[in-house]
């Protein structure tokens, strides 16, 4: 990797921006982030996004929004943009700010400065120069972000009421209900003490421009908990990219792989089916690692004998899958693993069809635990069954409210036993519909013996290791 | 994935630790962290480690040195641990701090209480409990975390000056020249205004125990500029996984396909080969790609004619590779692209054969560019082509000291010719030897003809995409 730069080029300032090759269209697009031609997109679209801040708008009724955007990565990894900001623009490129005055309906977005070097290392990146940001999003009113205190002075001394969200910012494989503990964790800590950025930017509008900011999570959480049909089409996305991986990784399964060559090979594939990476850690876990409910390690051997569970999906278009299924090593469930999986596989059945409009999850989640607890099971029981999904793997939004067509959620019961290292699970994402709901990642099977035949069946890394 | 628990099983409190099933020993062991039984391990080993304390205890002379790992990570993703702290321990597990006096060489370990919900949840995570700890660290004095700052109180009470380490902290995929400007960057934003992690621990020590506290990078990054066996022995694991996913990469090259499809399959196999992930993002970038010197979006298709730049290596036992080869996406250099490779592979042979101690970095980068010069090429050179390589893809060290045996740096000439957006770059990953270097990355070929040949052979990818 060449090292950043020291010196300027200053040639190379005056050159135009850099040119992309026509590319030939794919025959089948398979997420917007990927059509294949590298030029830049607005998320699910300008009508989508442009339709989320109207319903925020209207939702905190007067004041001033301001949602930072992510400033460029810490790391050296691709850019993925903040949840909250991504809802409300669509844009995935960093340094960008949308203001937005809510009785007036005035709408800035604030960008960078052009920084042709800058884009010479590292991509095209949006500025406030790009004369096509305009259209491409629907925000009319594009300005540098040098303009961004000179907006808000002038903005806030019209109305002297800011609205911030103090939901914590949230890039690829994050969730609110990490991140938020995390930071903290920070805050309290007697040798850190550092607050959240959200913390920061609402304690700096406060000083700055002597105006109450709130904080308007709530409201937005509401809007996240029922997804448009944009939304949906994108968890369908996902959830096909999470389903072909999870078969694959079915036929790839033998005694003696590494738990970490099972993963691997399905963050590829989820690349390949179109994703931006995983929505959360894979959780990989063969023989007792089955009963870790968030393993991570995915450092052992496979062995004869063993159960395999694998709970891992990816995230395409900021919308994730989430996904289990459990497998045996060898290829054939002994007697203990099929009797557990079969009862939690009537667990979930009983689950799916709870599910409509005006139930709850909690009911969903009874629905679950009812069928095993008549086994005689229930003691092995060590999670709840049900929660949201979206652009984060636990999504936001009241839990306790009623289903209503447009919600998104999981439904995952497991039994989990010690004695036998024997732990189960199987979790699938459905879309409450007008009478019942729809299963988005079916198409990765939960039936025995259709799992049987997929393992016994060749699979990539069988090819790859044939070498 | 099963959400974060809510409730507490009382039950599960009282029971033992997850049992792990004895693993079938990998009849070669890829890397320590690979090795496939699960069980904890100790970086580098114990000596290692051990080690590198007292080297810097002697570059420090005296006074308390706090060291602080990092906290479980924010996002769903595997913890990995600081460089800085993890080179001075090797331990790989949240919420650890290192504290030493320098004049007596007392070494304390503070580690979290011991949490068996959380390992329950999470797994295996090294609490001050833990009996295997001293053993395997050969850190003989190990306290709860709860004790840290009573253990300050008591070492500042006798010797009022402290150390810490300004160098930002640095996990997977991180680089010091990318981490810093971040930090700063928000230090400095009107709307942010929080410090660094470091500063902060700096600030918390001097208000709280009214000691002088001083910064000990540049210490640590003279002792990080000399690697020592070991850590010659990871660069050189970290180099076989890089040469390996190379190589596939080529041997899967096709046009129509993605540039992701390339990027995630090297994923694959650097996991596949033992490694814990990508030392930096992956830039695969094709056509007028291969210009953008960190190009990180890889969302264009390849199409017939187009070069494609490839620069991408994973990280293994917290040691990087990182290595650049470029080739044609249908199998046939054309005669300008085989002519400025010709050039590339020239100079960089002119680099190599420069390598050797007392020559410094600046030299082997004046070999290059003259071999470019006086083809009339230096007109197409973007960067420089040296730097330090270790345990980040821009390791630390003064850059005008003579090189000397043991230290790794990168040989990386390039050309980038705008007018035919052909950009060539070739790196690899050299040590210096007693008397001229060894080429860690040369597992994966130079030669036009024989990247043809893999080019032109069956790849993993065709094998996928024939079902």
């Amino acid at each position: 990797m060449t090292p950043a730069p020291l010196v300027l080029f200053a040639a190379l300032l005056f050159a135009g921006p850099a040119r992309f090759v026509d590319a030939a269209k794919p025959q089948e697009p398979k997420s917007l982030e990927l059509v294949g031609d590298g030029k830049p997109v607005c998320g699910l679209g300008a009508t989508f996004h442009s339709g989320r801040r109207a319903a925020l708008r209207k939702a905190l009724g007067e004041g001033v929004v301001v949602v930072r955007g992510l400033p460029e990565s810490r790391d050296y990894v691709k850019f993925s943009q903040d949840k909250t900001f991504w809802y409300l623009t669509g844009i995935e490129s960093p340094g960008a700010t949308l203001v937005m005055d809510c009785k007036s309906g005035r709408e800035v977005l604030l960008l960078p400065d052009p920084n042709k070097m800058s884009e010479r290392w590292e991509g095209e990146m949006w500025d406030a120069a790009d004369a096509w940001v305009k259209e491409l999003t629907g925000l009319g009113e594009v300005l540098p972000t040098r303009d961004l205190e000179k907006l808000l002075a002038e903005l806030f001394a019209a109305t002297p009421k800011g609205w911030v969200s103090l939901h914590p910012f949230i890039g690829l494989s994050g969730c609110y209900d990490r991140a938020e503990p995390f930071d903290q964790r920070a805050a309290l800590d007697p040798l850190d003490g550092r607050i959240s950025r959200e913390q920061a930017l609402k304690q700096a509008l406060e000083t700055k421009f002597k105006v109450e900011v709130k904080d308007m999570r709530a409201q937005l959480s509401e809007l996240r908990r029922v997804k448009t049909p944009e939304e949906i089409a994108a968890c369908e996305r996902a959830s096909r990219a999470g389903a072909v991986a999870m078969v694959e990784a079915m036929r790839s399964t033998r005694p003696g792989l590494g738990e970490w060559e099972i993963d691997s090979l399905m963050s590829w594939l989820h690349r390949v089916e179109g994703a931006s990476g995983a929505s959360y850690q894979p959780i990989c876990g063969s023989g007792a690692n089955s009963l870790v409910l968030h393993y991570s390690a995915s450092n052992r051997r496979m062995l004869d004998g063993d159960i395999l569970l694998v709970d891992y999906g990816p995230e395409v278009d900021h919308y994730i899958c989430d996904i289990t299924r459990t497998w045996p090593v060898n290829g054939k469930f002994s007697a203990r693993q099929a009797e557990l999986y079969d009862a939690v596989l009537a667990a979930q059945r009983a689950g799916i069809a709870a599910t409509k409009p005006g139930v709850r999850m909690r009911d969903v989640n009874a629905a679950c635990d009812k069928v095993l607890k008549d086994l005689g099971l229930g003691g092995f029981i060590r999670h709840g069954t049900c929660h949201y999904v979206g652009m984060e793997v636990h999504d936001v939004g009241a839990n306790n409210k009623p289903l209503e067509p447009g919600v998104v959620f999981t439904i995952e019961p497991g039994l989990y036993e010690e004695e036998t290292g024997i732990g189960i699970r199987i979790e699938d994402v459905v879309v409450v519909t007008s009478d019942g709901c729809r299963v988005l990642t079916a198409g990765a099977p939960r039936e025995r013996a259709e799992i049987e035949a997929l393992i016994a069946s060749e699979g990539v890394l069988d090819r790859l290791l044939q070498r």
